[in-house]
């Protein structure tokens, strides 16, 4: 659809804007705002990700989707194969390893997901983002990360998914950059929203596990010497392969890489992407870079030609 | 992921406010901008969905499931059955029309698409709301819809899952509120992007079309006369049935009533949702509304307790 839509697609961004900069945010608004900043118009990513049915059909089918493919393989017969992944020391930083131990012994299954916007939504932090108006801060984050249990609703879609994976045999493994001194959190986060149970270093690896930072390979790598992984979800490329974000501001090729040639296979076909324009690694770019000239448009004016970009 | 793209979302919040009131827009940017419009930071919503890898991945895997359900079930073998649709005079507005006519013979397959930003990416239009600044502008848009053949892109993965479903016999057809007056740049619009062809009031049916204006269930009725419709897909709950946007600002009602019961069972399986977080019906909702009471939380400030939303 298009029409009625963008009717208020202009208005939206400024009300977005008079809210950024005229409502009392900071610290008026961490203790008793006078006016309700929470009466102001949510940013539209958030409108589409936590208030919209379209996003929340978007991640049921998503998962069902996750759960059709997992559950197939997994009942096939033959022997599984390892989907493709992000991984240290491979060419090009992306590998498939053997599902046989070295003792000859087929690894048990396993699919790897994201946490954040992938299985949990982060309501609560949000939240607090859109009232304050505030940018990230890793202290109320970590407080979040801590105490966000209970709060944090799943991903429409992904208690039912998981549920299924876990039926057939499927080891649900959960690789987050959410920080390893915040995993009872996690843990109970996870549990609340009812697509527990993790275990930390066995079922749940975090940031700071190992010496990699949010990159996640090393710790691919450390499940797969276990598992036989045969499904990836995140919201973010980072959580099928390093290389992926090795330039997040090259916009265009960034885009090219994933949608032609091998990786365009793998989109649904053992890589799933669970969508969030609220906040991500691709979340840069001026107009000119993320509209390439071949794409930009202006109406005539009056009797003038249409001026186009070059 | 979350930690590292968190950092700049507050920032890129302010910038976006920055360039929607400061920067030079309106009449002077129709004509000859003295400073480049263009290099002002884009709309997460577009960065995501016009620049992302994440959104390309996402419609890939999408268009990718669209077509595995319809090609499966074209060659099930037994008799294919209607998926639900919207449609007038049914109880609760959606319902299953026959796929045998009057006269006991078995209509053609077929699977209905939404076009805007489900089959066709609107970069062009959009590109120059994001340099104007300006809202929605019905002759602006006229203009786009029929002269933006060859520059509006398909939607990643469409021409692809097209191709596939009319591979195995089942008629595309497009269901779209772009206006009847503007069929012919429509249907140059779907040929330029390897989506077509398309014949207007066989294989693509537009707004005015019928006395329903932005409302699909007529034209749904429509096709359904002639058709067995297996699948359909779109970017808003309209592309399904109206029902679903009788009330657009009851935003979580909205969102309840497709994540739960009879509809959530369809995402995925019939009804195929792609993500577009950039304008829509959705596109409603101060704070408030769009994180409800439980899913709300805020940092505790020094010493004080955390203060909850009520």
């Amino acid at each position: 659809m298009i029409r009625l839509a963008l009717i208020t697609a202009g208005s939206v961004v400024l009300a977005g804007c008079a809210t950024a900069s005229g409502a009392p945010v900071g610290t008026e608004a961490t203790t008793a705002p006078a006016t309700p900043a929470g009466s102001s118009d949510a940013p539209d990513t958030m409108r589409w990700l936590y208030g919209s049915g379209e996003a929340a059909a978007a991640s049921i089918q998503t998962w069902r989707q996750i759960a059709d493919y997992a559950v197939a393989v997994a009942s096939a017969g033959a022997t599984p194969r390892s989907v493709p992944m992000g991984l240290p020391g491979y060419e090009g930083g992306i590998g498939a390893p053997s599902c046989t131990s070295d003792d000859g012994v087929q690894k048990p299954l396993a699919a790897v997901f994201d946490v954040d916007e992938t299985v949990l939504l982060n309501t609560g932090y949000e939240y607090w983002q859109a009232l304050s108006g505030k940018g990230f801060d890793p202290a109320e984050w970590g407080q979040w990360e801590r105490g966000g249990a209970g709060i944090a609703p799943p991903v429409p879609g992904a208690v039912t998914g998981i549920r299924r994976l876990r039926e057939a045999g499927i080891t649900v493994i959960f690789n987050t950059n959410r920080d390893t001194g915040s995993a009872a959190g996690t843990v109970a986060a996870l549990e609340a929203a009812g697509v527990g149970p993790a275990v930390h270093r066995e079922t749940l690896f975090l940031r700071g596990d190992d010496a990699m930072g949010g990159r996640k390979d090393g710790r691919r790598a450390r499940i797969a010497e276990t598992h036989c992984v045969i499904a990836m979800a995140g919201d973010n490329l980072g959580d099928f392969a390093d290389v992926l974000n090795e330039d997040e501001s090259a916009i265009q090729q960034r885009r090219a890489m994933v949608a032609r040639g091998d990786y365009a296979r793998l989109w649904g076909n053992g890589w799933f992407l669970v969508p969030n324009p609220v906040y991500g690694a691709w979340q840069e770019g001026t107009i000119d870079q993320v509209f390439p000239p071949e794409t930009r448009w202006r109406p005539q004016i009056g009797d003038a030609p249409a001026i186009m970009e070059q």
